[in-house]
């Protein structure tokens, strides 16, 4: 990573993407040992900017940054903002600049962040421009992959939801540097967009689509799983048999290989059921708390690099 | 407290009550004279998940974890957060274990501290949870009568809304542990919970109920006055009447003993004449002061239970 | 500044000024090397109380107060708050300053800021308070005009709605101290108040008043550029108008002389147009970056004042 920046996944190679993972993994052994940090930032000041709401990116950042030692000053609600007196984003994140010696930033407007990146001289990390891209969620989804089954000789089954999610086209896109066998399942209606299909074709992706989950799971290494939101329906009774097709139980495991992780971005509403948490499958919540180590070691690199 | 969570105040004994005022008192000490804490927690991080509005309770957790040495986490308000999109308080709770190394929960639903403390493996101290518990309050009243008159053979008046507050109830609960004796006073409409009076009953406390305060004001070592809100009464002159009764200024205090401590969980609106403010007697600021170092005692004792 | 509080820009003679903005460019140049900061308060905690919408200011304070090591809690909005159930500001004050070591207090009502430093120990920087008062922000105008032109001899012009301005009256006002030539270009609907003429003529100010720029921009060492807020105007035609007339372009910049400072509080719309934004001239995002350096040192001296 020679950026300043990290504004979408494609900018990072499979060597970055290693490097930044192998310093995450650092980063969570320390955590759990309590031995020291590799790093530590205690006079540093990030500034977190978000024009959307957010719980758990927020506070996975937040919480990254406090771990590190430092601390971070919060931008406030759109309303509370400049913004509402018509401020251009150039103009905030060029005040913001000179507070803060880093700035996270959540736009709904695809491109927001690179833009935001060509104004200023501290590090920006996109966390997330409308349908564009949240590299740092990519990130935490590789971590958790090669922590739970490897990076080499994968083979994933992406299921749910797959015209709408950001989440889920970053991370096939990043998978395609790793050679993944990517099997994508979804209703027909919620297929991966033409766009992305073309892309992960250039890229000589591996990739097959279904629309029922049976016919692959028995080969997956990793099934990950996307929530399915009521709104995209037009009515209410569509929604329920396409949910309730793609819910993963204790019947749908027994059908799968004996070492399946199963992941989630979260939050989740009945795409999982309860009774499989406890289950040595269920990795979606060590995800989520991936994404503290892995933030963590981002922010170091970018802040590094800085200095 | 070989407790790992705070969720209701029921739960302490007179020992673990003691244990933790003790504590608070020695933290209380070393802020007021700047000498070393008796702990501190640098690497710590406290989520902060409140589901309902809070400044002086949110606060006080805040401020006590930043001068423990730690920092907080804020979850923020519930608009901005996975909630919203169908998240369940089980799985919002796990998400943040992985993020913070305890958790403050107030939420709407009576029981959810409780249920929230099964799911996850750090502290969970209850900041409220609906008409149910405030335990940490409890503590800070406690703390606030022994310092002012002592727990030991101590009579207590409890006067306004004993019918909907929350605080009351459990105060008056833990004050049993302390054989106080207790004299409820409030209008007709207004009166204890026949639940409460039964358990208080049963746990053989001395309790006596009113209607006039100045029947029992001199006798009093300590006077609890709580919020009447007008939203409870179905036309404005009914609230006048009860608020203007129960109102605490100058000439009620000259009726009282030598040496009476008024208290109130604040905020007040009228049931207190400011003109007593600067009395000795008057102990409500004080006491909201107190939030701090038996909030620092209560997660010093957590967190090193935890360890 | 042998005051414990800041409420008015007015309290602060010449020499309270210079000290304030020595003190400044000392945390200045410590920023910028990386050199031990000139004072450091880890254990002091900072109280914000914005009962209304603010971003710069309040993240310039919660960074000031980070840089020097101490940390802040935030009382958060106004309707999360026991605001809402109708407790005074004096007694909300007095409950915090039991948290905090210092309020930064911003408030819709002229004269809170005064109000609650009569109820309160601690130290109280007025942040705002209505139409009245917003010092910080006129000692970061006077850092930025001494180091970029210099307060002695000091030829400024201040440019746009001159009657709503609550920051250009306490520019105005402070600037009497320096004996500068005061220029003040308005359409005539925007004019400086009679009251704020009469308190300068009072206190011998030069001041002459414009309603064309051209006239006094060659004379000008800065040019101190204000919002010129739609809403002030019956029709958008006559906003049109008056905001065209007096923008700031290249153009402006070329008929001025030779070492003109542009400042602007921010945020602006339309006032300064982006081409000169990477000029010599530029200074506005310099000035808002100046808060964090000034408010560490107004931080400084009232906390050291306090202790």
């Amino acid at each position: 990573m020679r950026q300043d920046h990290l504004v979408a996944a494609g900018q990072l190679s499979r060597a970055d993407v290693e490097r930044v993972l192998d310093r995450a993994a650092e980063f969570d052994a320390a955590l759990a040992t309590g031995d020291p940090l590799p790093a530590r930032y205690p006079e540093t000041v990030l500034a977190l900017c978000f024009y959307e709401p957010s719980t758990r990116t927020k506070m996975s950042f937040e919480t990254a940054m406090k771990r590190l030692g430092g601390d971070v000053v919060d931008m406030g609600g759109v309303d509370a903002s400049s913004v509402k007196k018509g401020e251009s984003l150039a103009d905030t994140v060029r005040v913001i600049q000179g507070y803060a010696d880093g700035i996270v930033l959540r736009h709904p407007r695809e491109g927001a962040a690179r833009m935001a990146s060509e104004f200023v001289d501290v590090p920006v990390v996109n966390a997330g421009d409308g349908a564009g891209q949240h590299p740092s969620q990519t990130l935490l989804d590789l971590y958790t992959i090669r922590e739970a089954a490897g990076l080499d000789d994968l083979t994933i089954g992406i299921v749910g939801d797959l015209k709408y999610g950001r989440t889920v086209h970053s991370l096939a896109t990043a998978l395609t540097e790793f050679d993944a066998h990517m099997h994508f399942v979804s209703p027909e209606s919620l297929r991966l967009p033409r766009s992305v299909r073309f892309d992960l074709h250039e890229a000589g992706a591996q990739v097959r689509e279904h629309t029922e989950l049976d016919e692959v799971l028995p080969e997956l290494d990793v099934l990950y799983v996307t929530r399915i939101q009521r709104e995209r329906f037009p009515d209410e009774d569509e929604y329920e048999k396409v949910a309730g097709q793609f819910q993963i139980d204790a019947e749908t495991l027994a059908a799968a290989g004996d070492d399946l992780t199963v992941m989630h971005p979260l939050p989740r509403v009945d795409e999982i059921d309860p009774e499989i948490d406890d289950t040595d499958d269920a990795n979606y919540f060590e995800q989520a708390h991936n994404g503290v180590p892995v933030r963590m070691a981002l922010l170091d690199l970018l802040l590094s690099n800085h200095e």
